[in-house]
């Protein structure tokens, strides 16, 4: 029976002003996951490296993403044997589960002979994600699927867009080893927000779709901008302010919280300048006495990509 | 000394779910000005055909407009001739305020000998649009003097991005020839909205600039959607309901209240669509006992013109 590796990207939800809609995938970090196709019934998780995760079926990601695929798929004498090598480590704020669900519902939809299309993959990933953070949001999920920087323009109906993404647009992504839970980051924000911030968002949204579009990174850089989410959400997240204002000091486009955080990132135009604004990062969190991961990555404009095993 | 005729297209702004932030111009209704440089210090409005407005400098939108151009440009000796000539009705909420405004500016700068550049003009013309509204938006004289579709991202500092247009897309208008004073349409909106709805909001108004770039016609019709401001004005446009069910019915992508009200406007993919469109609003309109007016229009991708007359 066929076995294939399938490589599934970290991802970068709630992009500044692009709060629930905007996502996009990074090639570095990216999960691997094993999966073999038998004729045993079952969600067989063999084993998990990298991450403390739970093989018990209710409590893990990949089993339920994998029982909503087999859900609609109906036929009987199928199984699944699976291996988890977690690089994106879980609580980070980018994609960790994401890359978990959609990586395992891609991987066996092809060892199926492709019976579902790009949009329903992304609704049984999205049932991985209701475990993990209580919504089952698609803004981690779509980019990692489908690749580049994606807006979910709906979710009744689920309408995804798939945004040009500028070649020369590099993330640098830091993840302070510290616990912030997606509820707890959801339940601070507020039920109603002023509608005069709500048009500086929207004006900034729009004029950055615009830039990607124009790939003009002085549009792109002065809608970077977020008046709504971060101002509350920052002050969960060490030495914030200090990484955002020497990033762009030294050229960074902007950037921001991803996720509901710990990770922040910042968009460069160039690889170089993405190298030197990683630098920066790690110099302010050197100084800090906290743990945590640095990447410098583009964009991953092929989403997940797997291959077979001999 | 030099006599010109100046062309200021009518402009639609808060296109459906670019609230405050988004406008077009289209080439059908226009105002037209004609000015004259004299060399005695001084505005003069000559004559004013087509609608009843004053010539006192400090009620005209006009002198206003061109007394703040004038204020920055600060040489003595030059005085202008105006006659105006409304086609676009004031009050009618595509933009005949910022006609006159816009097209005064443009139409002087040029009589100038260009001393100010795009930017520079709109906040003059802004001016202009602080007395016919109260609040000195931009969102109409933006695209009468730039052309195309504008997004305003920011007024402070005041950044404008020009949009792609589509050549396909055709707008029907309807003018109900009722009053609504925009300073009227501006008190019965909330001040806070709730989170969710400005998701809704920005996720389409993200989604319809993706859909210019793409000249997706379905992604600009899934995106036509307001869930915020026309669910509040609707009400106070006669069978606004009715007109938008039976406009999409029979193929408009999507439109909604122009400005504040209260005309109308339906985007169509095609000059064809637009007729048929149009001659549907007439229909519903021809039942009511209401005057009204009625356009179809391409985009006006060059913004305000002018010509020197012998």
């Amino acid at each position: 029976m066929k076995i294939i590796k399938v490589i599934a990207p970290a991802t970068i939800a709630n992009i500044v002003c692009g709060f629930d809609v905007l996502g996009l995938a990074v090639n570095i970090p990216n999960d691997e996951i094993i999966i073999k196709i038998t004729n045993i019934p079952g969600i067989k998780i063999k084993k998990i490296f990298g991450a403390k995760l739970s093989k018990n079926k209710k409590k893990n990601v990949i089993s339920i993403a994998l029982q909503a695929l087999l859900n609609k798929y109906k036929k009987a004498n199928i199984g699944f044997d699976i291996e988890i090598y977690k690089k994106i480590k879980p609580g980070s704020g980018i994609g960790s589960s994401a890359a978990s669900a959609a990586g395992i519902v891609v991987g066996a939809n092809y060892l199926l002979g492709n019976p579902f299309n790009k949009i329903e993959l992304i609704k049984f990933a999205m049932e991985g994600e209701r475990l993990a953070g209580g919504v089952p949001h698609a803004d981690n999920v779509a980019p990692a699927i489908i690749g580049g920087i994606t807006l979910i323009r709906s979710y009744k109906p689920l309408d995804i867009i798939s945004l040009r993404s500028p070649d020369n647009i590099w993330i640098s992504i830091l993840h302070p080893e510290i616990e912030i839970k997606t509820s707890d980051a959801r339940k601070i924000l507020k039920h109603k927000i002023l509608m005069n911030e709500a048009i500086k968002q929207w004006g900034n949204l729009g004029a950055l779709i615009a830039g990607l579009y124009k790939e003009d990174y002085s549009i792109i850089s002065r809608s970077l901008e977020d008046v709504i989410i971060e101002p509350i959400r920052a002050i969960l997240i060490p030495a914030f302010n200090e990484l955002k204002i020497n990033c762009k000091s030294i050229g960074a486009l902007g950037g921001g919280i991803s996720g509901s955080g710990p990770s922040v990132f910042m968009l460069s135009n160039g690889k170089k300048k993405a190298e030197l604004v990683t630098n920066v990062m790690k110099k302010i969190y050197s100084k800090l006495e906290l743990k945590y991961k640095i990447y410098t990555s583009s964009i991953n404009k092929t989403g997940i990509v797997y291959y077979e095993l001999i």
